[in-house]
């Protein structure tokens, strides 16, 4: 059963406006102008304060005044009286309502305070909504447009969701000029009730939407963003830009709607979990969305590169390779096939370059079927598809060679036929996707665009769009998402993390904090906590040399600088003069643990910060004074399942240390894995615990091994 | 006194075409019509076999018959007739030709040996040319245009030369729709006599050109190209796409111009050794070109984000931040200054958002002036200037509520005047860069851009563009370039290298590689060279401890592995026991090097390979086992310079290792460049070295000290 309040939302029987009056200058009418003209079906219900008729229709004086509960509610009316206008609304048995009005979360305290009413005011009575600050909604299989700009386009396959309105309302002539069509778009605003993830989930279950582009400035939920993303990305393919991520960007962000911003890095590891296609423009976010939702999926890396000139064959090739792509050299007998096609000397291997030619089947149609037909690749690349748009680009030199022939006779007689080449994709469930410096002013461009295959105004963008479909195809290749529930509670762990509670402590010292990663399954080092000489001695006699000696204790910092660590200890005699020695320096007694030294120079990090609406990020990496230098790590979202850990150790551009690397052995990517796996859980279990930082995990030979760890405390 | 060529050949007084008819679906035709269409004025000399005019004008029956030598030939005709034309030509001493016509270098052996043939045709007669397989040239400031396509826009600041015909031919249309206009543009084709190096020599001399965008899939002479660009650089920004790099790039060009590719990470370095900034697409080639040409350099980092919402200005900023630019928070003052002239809770702070708000002057003029004038900002960006696309946006909605009123009429009712807007960023020195959804259909995109103010079609690409600005405010930075001198030949070096040739070896063995480098400054391990165990404890003793002992020979790989490698000896006794250890583990009687151990845990790598059409490329980047793991290295030609080796070692990822850092001292820098010029210099002086690999140079405190190297001989 679909829950989501989006589907009634996006599907009113009737629309009313509160607001809206017949003052084109103004933003209310121009939203109902969207609404009355634009298709849509249902029955319009203009409210207004003193105009008989409003765009024609009928008005009523107040929602009091209204025949019937609207299916749809938009509101356009000064922030201070959308409260009252709601609970009219609700009383009325309106269920859902758009609040376009601004003067909310985003304008500081006040607002909050009135977005709170709000929302209990609609809970009150069961309505949900979308807003305040929002620019409204369009569902094109309905042909309902409730934003400021036409609507001209049929209905597509791309569903877009928008942290913000102008990216459904500015960009609708722009994405026409580009043949791009929304299934269900939607600006969500201040996210006061209905948030993006809703508006997620939402497309997610929509029938009509093939693909989901998310403009993101921070996420207020983000396990359930997880959660959610998870269910859809295996079978429909979602793309997302987040900008929330810098200084300004948080900053304006913050101003804009209120969102909350988090670090970039966390987002990026946010969209790898939830298997969402990070891009970095909002060209790409419509574009990538779009090949996305009109091409079927790869099922490999081997792309065709077919061109009418070598540059953007080159250009292509080089991004896609970039891009873990590969560019195979056709075989003998495809090439054969393809040379009767092409001029004498003309490339015939992948890239196929037909060079300045018009024979616009070769290039179009032939060639793509033989490559597609042949087995060898995955994916089409094809630039320089022209039709009136050459003519055009020559006609004022060519005019008066050709008796009166128009631009379009011209077209005409060249005869071009592409029927055949925009059937190519779906016939042979490979995607084709094009390059052409001429727009939509050019009609081959218009005819590609018109039927669903994609047309970018340079090579590199096309090539980038195909690199994001292989993207896709790993995301189709993962193992099914199994939630992970956490390790059940230990009680050893919960009463260490307690006392060093009960003491005031900060953080736990080494050893205890050792032992809540150990109560969890992650792999530490076997000490021993010494309280003298003897104790040193016997532990280091007992567990093997050289062994290691440490001052234990969460108040000492930089334990090495101040001489509190000592290495190599070869005997029993070793260990007790070691304790001795490090009392000394430490200048207070201080307890101290013994561990046999572990041996690798592979050295990884493994932690856990909080972050404000994200909850527990894990973290893993390389370690060492490499964590510092390169940043080299991944971050996951708690709870960290065994895929998503696993999916990290490949993530980090050092992965290859992890394999057999210079005559050591493969990590035990298991073992790692459960350490990651402990490290999730300790954050979910236990919410006293505010960050973790495991630095080095030594490999020793093949098992990791937490060396070092700290475990800090508090909020 | 200007030497190049292309001065001449892009300036003729008259143009002669050999092989234009008057068919116009023939190529010859086009290039004609250009000529003759796009508003040149010199004379025109078409010959032509068989026709009598050709596009109404007289034509001549061959070359011999032409009243005088032109100034410039165009000469497409096929292949086998070209030379014979050449040579015609120059006899009638004609000095410059453009050789559309392909079939030459890129076609195989027999296109090799006429392209041969044609350069001593030209040479013989003194005659310099572009071409052959190419698509001719624009020069703006005589309207002269001899590609296929019609050039329609007025003398621009942009110069461009590109390695693709494509790219000034298909995209003419392109870059109208988009305000970007050429000052001279050239396609080399072949490259046979005139290359793209002779073409930014040009373009570097030409006052026309503010700016230059090369397309490169391969420099044949990389040297002479980072020299010409040296000289330029400093004074007038150049930009440049390589797509030469990948496997089937390398393909790809190969068979288009018989372009030589070289390694994508070898052209990053010459691109910075250079001060050329890299782009990845040919839409940032133009458009970032196109910044540069128009707008004042940028003086310092501060941006001011100005925009009419906020998902833009997010966006804007994100991209800003991340570029190594910031979004200041205004001061109070300007913050005040601005309050008045946007909506109440409107952002003010930068980003400033006016909102969903048709004041165009606040956006466009007031704002920006405010900022500008504050001396809190070095550059401006700015989204949501709309004219008549707005209104277009919008007209079908409203046409029935305006009694008749045209876009046109409305427009002009918005009183929009951009007038001031457009004379800020000249005025203040300070570049302005706009981002709009709304392309040159709308009034105010073509007011901006027709007035050389850049608007891009998204906001990324506009914030991007101010990257590419500050980047070129780096380069501006840069020390002055002074031409390095290799150091003087070392006689001991070029003794060691020819006793080894003379025994047929490929490698020096370890300890003549150090001494190699040793000559040239470079800071290596103390050591001596023994051959039995007395010798040995001798060294050992004299150097001192801990010593280590390694066998010593070019023959033997892996030496760890094979226990050939003798660590931590502490005594004269232990120095003797490695030694014979090490003659029983070899099987064979092998010298040994003895040093003192090197201590230091920070590892760097320094090295040289050739590349052909390159030559020796010096690197530098993270030693040890990361070198392969992270491949965090920097490149530059031979001969480097002390400002090119500092570079370097700023320029890698981990260049923070190089700092005070973890408690250890700063790196002595100088003593890395005296590495690194050393280095260069072995490669410059002794060709007979073929690589050279220094692997780990380990950071002693601050000291880099070469523990080990390798030098291979042999080509």
């Amino acid at each position: 059963m679909k829950t989501n309040p989006l589907h009634g939302l996006m599907n009113p029987a009737s629309v009313a406006t509160i607001g809206a009056g017949n003052n084109f200058m103004k933003m209310g009418t121009m939203h109902a102008l969207s609404i009355t003209k634009d298709g849509y079906k249902g029955k319009f219900y203009p409210v207004h304060l003193k105009d008989e008729t409003v765009l024609g229709h009928r008005a009523y004086r107040s929602v009091e005044e209204l025949p019937e509960a609207p299916g749809l509610a938009l509101i356009v009316i000064p922030s201070e009286h959308v409260i009252p206008t709601m609970d009219a609304l609700g009383r009325l048995g309106a269920r859902y309502a758009i609040i376009i009005s601004a003067g909310f979360k985003e304008i500081g305290p006040k607002g909050i305070e009135m977005e709170r009413e709000l929302v209990e005011t609609a809970r009150r009575h069961g309505m949900r909504f979308i807003g305040p600050n929002c620019m409204g909604i369009v569902n094109t299989a309905i042909a309902l447009n409730t934003t400021v700009m036409e609507l001209r386009d049929k209905p597509g396959p791309l569903g877009f969701a928008s942290q913000s309105g102008t990216y459904i309302t500015q960009t609708l002539k722009y994405l026409g000029n580009r043949g791009i069509r929304f299934s269900k778009a939607l600006s969500v605003g201040n996210e006061a009730d209905i948030s993006i993830v809703d508006a997620l989930e939402y497309l997610g279950e929509d029938e009509q939407t093939k693909a989901i582009s998310l403009y993101i400035e921070g996420i207020r939920d983000v396990p359930r963003f997880i959660e959610v993303a998870r269910r859809i990305t295996p079978n429909k393919p979602v793309v997302a830009q987040y900008v929330g991520g810098s200084k300004a960007g948080a900053r304006s962000g913050k101003s804009h709607t209120g969102a909350m911003a988090g670090p970039d890095y966390i987002y990026d590891g946010i969209f790898r979990q939830a298997g969402i296609i990070r891009v970095d423009s909002i060209e790409d976010l419509y574009g990538h969305g779009w090949a996305l939702a009109t091409q079927p999926p790869l099922r490999g890396n081997r792309i065709a590169v077919i061109t009418n000139s070598g540059g953007p064959g080159t250009a292509m090739s080089h991004i896609c390779e970039e891009g873990g792509m590969e560019i195979p050299v056709f075989s003998e007998k495809l090439r054969e096939a393809v040379r009767p096609l092409i001029p004498p000397h003309a490339p015939n291997g992948n890239p196929v370059d037909i060079t300045f030619s018009l024979d616009t089947a070769a290039l179009t149609t032939e060639i793509p079927r033989l490559a597609m037909e042949s087995g060898e690749i995955d994916g089409l690349v094809l630039h320089g598809a022209m039709g009136s748009g050459f003519v055009k680009a020559i006609y004022p030199h060519i005019k008066e060679f050709i008796q009166g022939m128009t631009i379009d006779e011209i077209t005409r007689s060249l005869n071009i036929d592409l029927v055949g080449s925009v059937a190519l994709p779906e016939k042979h469930g490979i995607p084709m996707l094009l390059s052409s410096f001429f727009d939509r002013d050019d009609s081959s461009t218009e005819f590609y665009e018109d039927r669903d295959i994609p047309v970018y105004d340079s090579p590199e963008k096309t090539a980038r769009a195909m690199v994001t479909l292989n993207r896709y195809r790993l995301v189709r290749g993962r193992e099914p998402h199994v939630p992970a529930e956490p390790l059940p509670l230990s009680r050893a762990a919960a009463e260490i993390i307690e006392k060093a509670r009960r003491a005031g402590r900060g953080a736990l010292d080494e050893h205890e904090a050792k032992q809540v990663l150990a109560a969890y399954g992650a792999p530490v080092t076997d000490e021993r906590l010494v309280e003298s000489a003897e104790e040193a001695a016997a532990a280091a006699a007992a567990l093997g040399y050289p062994a290691v000696l440490k001052a234990c204790s969460a108040e000492i910092l930089h334990k090495t600088e101040k001489g509190l660590v000592r290495l190599n200890l070869a005997s029993e005699a070793e260990a007790a003069a070691a304790f001795t020695e490090v009392q000394k320096a430490a200048g207070v007694k201080v307890p101290a643990i013994v561990y046999r030294m572990v041996k690798g120079s592979r050295e990884l990090v493994a932690g856990m910060t909080r972050h404000e609406g994200i909850g527990p990020c894990v973290m893993f990496g390389l370690g060492g004074v490499y964590t510092e230098l390169l940043r080299d790590v991944a971050f996951r979202v708690a709870p960290v399942t065994a895929a998503d850990a696993s999916e990290m150790t490949r993530e980090i551009r050092a992965s290859k240390i992890l394999g057999e690397f210079r005559g050591m052995p493969a990590a035990d990517t298991g073992a790692i894995v459960k350490l990651l796996v402990a490290v999730s859980s300790v954050a979910l279990n236990h919410p006293e615990v505010r960050e973790i930082d495991i630095n080095p995990v030594i490999l020793s030979g093949s098992m990791p091994i937490a060396v070092d760890a700290l475990i800090a405390l508090g909020s």
